[in-house]
């Protein structure tokens, strides 16, 4: 491409000029909007405590308050006209308030800033997604409590680096995630419990001469407390890492279980089937099912993780207090929220919806000298030898079967005494599949009276 | 909240059951859309391929070829009506083709599948951006030419650690980040020139048994050669992942200019005046000039290099050949090329715009005794000292003046002879700020003959 | 450079061939002795557990714990010797001990694997640093209150934008950053409690038929429960991730202090001037103190942000139960926990040895019309006007005091009166700095003796 | 842990006091020493050219570079003596050089500076490497080519969403990864193209004002040329940040064919047998192959990539010329080279030791009605159904045999009748994988002809 017409392309983009490039690159109002619940109640929560405090009459704090209620009612209408002149959703309700309530709109920023209303405004929409994740987790947690429940004692192999290496329970193996997600849900908690201090009243970042109650305002929208420095109420946005790190980690244990979805739906494996409505299929192939909704959640952890490393850029070196360079918050989180969520969601229907291969699994169970170690353990027990030594002794006897072509229970006592002469009958009482899981009796082991007993537990957490 | 309620928040959002969710986590609609041009240009090239090997008729490919000019027109008159029951926007084009065109629409895939399809869609219009990033890197340069060349001359101090180090030039300064953006221009040629090879023709994953004609279908679209392995071209998303990298790399440059001019700007450094274009005032404090496109600019480096961490992500460990996980490559490129662009745009607005403060920066550079290092170069120029030796009698000089509380030319000779007695009159030639930026004549120094060569050079690439 | 000469480089380097290659990329050795104390505490809480439970002799178990002991005496006192041929730590231990006391030594491994033991010892390590953590961000927090107390009073410019907006006091700034920490240590407390659960005892993955006792093991190493699953409890690093997290977030804040301590060490601010120790001179500019550590504690956050990157990366769908893969861990984590201590020790140093320039702070508090805001409240309050009508009778006052080249209070009443003629004398006594911090006595506002009440209250909360 | 305990394990650490701190923060020669060769490299070329410019004497010239062969065979010996108190490795050179050669050593520093040399060692450093990564990348495209050209011609299933798509042949799947080598062959050529600049001759930041020769000593170097601005010179990162992200890209690369041999070893799949050199077995189970050297290559993107990302965050917002952030960029880079050269030669030895199972693949490439589409296109072409159509009856035929429990080639011709009349006997032709495979002889097809075009034209390009 010549230069002239790389030139022209790229100037037509901004042929509008200066003024149109600063609008696109400084206005929020094209994302910001998704804030105006939280904008409009934030504006309320402060009209009542302005007129507790004497700082506004109450006529004009219900004027103002019923006001906002109006603009609320037209946006979620979708009547509200945005304006991208006004910026963000904080002009736009309040501009729209004035043509409303007239002269009382204009008392309601005293003792504010945008500086606080945005952090106010921000932390209670991070807060909600915060709740509706803990309900995701929930929710996702039961299903895979329904799948451990029903079969925890249906046998699969246990994996290390993808080979077969002892025989697990399937109810196990859904209960590991379990554990997995019951560590997310316990984080956003705590990142829920650290974040819920409200910077309504830290104004512009200095605080306020008017006689103000924050713990007003805190109260009436859910705070604990109101933060307690207003010069890092405006500069902070931990919450919002402390949020993508929750997403980004779950995510991450999302992507373990969709890989294992896409690995086990393969013809080679075939140890689940997904339901239809969880993948798609081909006109031409009837019988070919892709996997896309797992593979799609196992990308999420890609552009929610992708998030979190933007803002943690945007915010490195930032001076205190507001810089304008924040703004850049908002669509991260925004984006990151909508797909954990909906990678929560897909997730959780399609937990529900499959099917466990039982043959496949079994069969894949008892294949590759699975337990082996059981045969180790075995003549420590009952042998007094060191571990060690009754590890050799196990690798012996499985070279004898791999050379025979047979498996560890089709090998005869004389041939086992050939390798070790103390071997007994006993021997063969822990070389199948349902013996091996049921002797791992140990807590947190796969036996099925251990996974029977973790669902229960988990069943009480959750009641 | 209670678990109730969460849960309640949760499955509101959801409440539409398993379709709403897979078809919500599935469809592309929403974002490709913003390829139905290279899809249309992709469709119409394959066509006029079909009908010249005679795989399809001449009056067959005229006739798709009209079609989707049609579809086009529609697209661009904003009255197609995009469906997410199709997916994505290949399916929503050859929908509408075929409500348009009849029965030809039908052969329109013969010797292509989707995922050669949407390979070759992505690459027409990420390498339109390339072409659009290449525009706006040249202009950029442009405008800083012109600042460079305006202040070849104009003393100001030279930073290292932010601490005053030696004088420089406002015209070297410049040229500086010059340089950056030229390497950004050739790493923008080198990846558009690799992944300039066209995939159409790979079909799904094998080729074709149908005897194409790709070299056709790729001169027709632009490319320089078809791709040499079908698997590898329905596979392969490095293109994606280079254009990140020259985004990334220089966003990151546009980030430290960003990061100078906010500090520039601030009341304590006075060395820029920005234009109010690319500021915003206060309409409390007039005089307050705050840098937000500055600010808004040092910013997107965060989501640009976001983008590029998510792809990264995401492409980790794919086998071959496509997988759905890789349809989330296309929203992080588009945020990232609009942002990307954007962010040259503003930055080329707001340095042409700039007033360098003389007097604030020839003051600035005159201080600290900015010229000590001339002072040692020429002790071993004139008295033939080591260097090391020489840097140890300046340090003494600078502590008495320091002392004295003058600037190192206010000493007099005599009180320098204290130092060293070898120390002649010519010595104070060189202690000047403006005899120190001249001085610096090696190729690529701070010397106003040499800031205006490099222009000169410059503008000769660039002609 | 020719294909034969980069191939004779790069042949080279693995000129050892194929076992060399896989030694070197095998191995881990190399950095997780780090983790040899850990990895003993943890098999001597075995051995006694083994005992206990009848599985293994008294009299093995002493002999056992008692050569561990040697061993770990060898390895502090710089005697042992590693063998990369033995792979990892835990392989050199294990042999060592079997040379020292012989057979007993083969009974150790009895009911545990190498997965639960690496998943211990890395547990047990990361849980130090998360102590070490608390103890670095308390010693931190303490430097900081002191610098707060002692400045309580002391103006300064509050910033938005890097641009004066009001003053606030050098106590409030001190503590915005206490606040930050703060909800560091908290990070770190939730993440230590989530973590504190044993692995021990889920053997290689499926746990084990040996009757051992898990809450034995887990209460002897400090553990608050053993894990709940054998699988989960072999394959999770969520405990390192949340580590990093935490490092990323500190590492964050304290780029922030850092930057700030750049900008302010500064020619042109002159708002703190940074302890020698913590500086670097120039021996040809003695004025010259180049923020070094500032610098380079603010890039910090690079590379432990991209160890949680790379941990991320590798986590990103590894199916169960453990991989290869996750030998990765320990060096990302290992240089996160190095650095994150290194940083906060030296800006701990950096904090307490800083001297504020109270001069150059009061100065600048009091410029660029920084007491608008009062005025503007003060016309709310005394005048009953709309704030944004306040606002817009400041801005006119501001621009006249433009105008006439004077600062605000440096306005007659008469000309304030042109612009609104109820303005009264009383508005001059909230025009100076003094009065502007004094006034903003709202909770967490920058009033000396809220700043006071914050540091009492930090006081009592670390006391 | 009670807060004393953790102050007390806390200040353990760094009881050495602030000293020890800044000497652990500040100095670098524990890392920088790796760039002790081009640290001498760049003197000798700097002395030579300061003698024939007459800016310092030949015989000093002379004396200076014998002893810095001194110093560097003391170094290659083991038995120079690192100070850190000399911080890093140019002033140790220095310093030792000053002790073996006197005066003159004093005179080497004329007309440089440290952040000049230290540029220019790291590039010079980082250029080694791109060479040695050009090595590895031509070896590894040598290893797959072997690979290509024996299996050619065997099948083996080609996977969209890991489930059966089509035939494709082994050969061309390894030519995938010899494009995706490819291309990142031109990347790592285009990078070093573009770094190689030389900085030396920028000094400090200014340039100088001594009559220096840059391009001798850029000639000398072997840079194509002396850097054209020297604020950039020394502020510049770009080299790395492209070496980093060439690394990236590769390391993706590896960590998809790692996926896939980790699969293809699963005994699912039996796809591959890794030999023994790159696997791990289990003394207990024989017959267990874990493929360790799959998984850690698998794994070596996160390190690699989270070098990028550390990087990139560093160089965020920096302000020209050098600060000391920007001595964070070695160790990201040392990692990311070692572990990138590592990755490359243990995926080389695995691919040229493994060996495929051709029964395994080319049972697997005949199930799953895997060539449903040569059906189709057979109606195409023979039949003249537009593609869409002929999609359809396929559909029927597949969902037919499915029903049967036979493959297409086992239907009837009668049978098919019933879907479609017009089918004759000729459609058997098309039906087996071996004409599959056979008939894609589109360019870059996977035909075995194509394969081994392919092979021969990458062979005229690497010979």
């Amino acid at each position: 491409m010549t230069k002239s017409s790389s030139n022209a392309m790229w100037g037509g983009r901004f042929a509008a000029g200066p003024d149109a490039i600063m609008e696109a690159i400084n206005a929020s109002i094209g994302f910001d909007k998704r804030m105006a619940r939280q904008d409009i109640d934030g504006s309320r929560a402060h009209a009542s405590m302005l007129a507790a405090q004497g700082i506004i009459t109450d006529t004009d704090a219900e004027t103002i308050r019923e006001g906002l209620l109006t603009v609320l009612s037209e946006i979620e209408a979708g009547t509200f006209e945005y304006s991208a002149a006004l910026e963000d959703i904080h002009m736009n309700v309040e501009a729209r308030l004035k043509e409303i309530v007239g002269e009382p709109a204009g008392r309601l920023h005293t003792a504010r800033s945008r500086n606080d209303q945005v952090a106010t405004d921000f932390k209670l929409w991070v807060r909600d997604q915060f709740d509706a994740a803990e309900g995701a987790l929930l929710s996702l947690i039961d299903g895979l409590l329904i799948q451990a429940e029903a079969g925890a004692d249906w046998a699969m192999p246990g994996f290390t680096h993808l080979q077969t290496a002892q025989p697990v329970t399937w109810g196990h193996h859904m209960m590991a995630y379990v554990e997995m997600l019951g560590r997310d849900l316990s984080r956003v908690r705590d990142a829920r419990a650290r974040m819920n201090e409200c910077p309504l009243g830290a104004a512009a970042l200095a605080g306020t001469s008017f006689p103000i109650d924050r713990d007003a305002t805190a109260k009436a929208l859910g705070f604990d407390r109101p933060s307690a420095n207003s010069l890092d109420a405006v500069s902070d946005r931990d919450f919002a890492l402390d949020f993508l790190n929750c997403a980004s980690i779950t995510a991450m244990h999302l992507s373990r279980l969709a890989e294992e979805l896409v690995i086990w739906s393969s013809a080679q494996f075939r140890f689940v089937t997904l339901s239809d409505r969880f993948s798609t299929g081909s006109s031409i192939m009837p019988q070919k099912k892709n996997p896309d909704a797992a593979e799609l959640i196992r990308a999420k952890i890609g552009r929610i993780f992708g998030a979190n490393t933007a803002l943690m850029i945007v915010m490195k070196g930032l001076p205190l207090a507001y810089s304008k360079d924040m703004q850049e918050d908002k669509e991260q989180v925004f984006d990151a929220a909508d797909n954990w969520m909906l990678a929560m969601a897909a997730m959780d229907g399609m937990v529900r919806d499959m099917t466990a291969n039982r043959e496949s699994l079994a069969a894949a169970a008892g294949s590759g000298f699975s337990t082996a170690t059981d045969l180790a353990d075995w003549c420590v027990r009952a042998l007094n030898m060191p571990f060690r030594d009754a590890h050799h002794v196990t690798g012996s006897l499985v070279a004898m079967a791999e050379k025979e072509g047979c498996d560890l229970p089709d090998l005869t006592l004389a041939q086992m005494q050939t390798v070790h002469g103390a071997i007994t009958e006993d021997v063969f009482s822990v070389l199948t599949v349902d013996a091996s899981v049921a002797s791992r009796t140990s807590y947190g082991g796969t036996a099925p009276d251990q996974v029977r007993s973790q669902v229960a537990r988990w069943r009480e957490v959750l009641a």
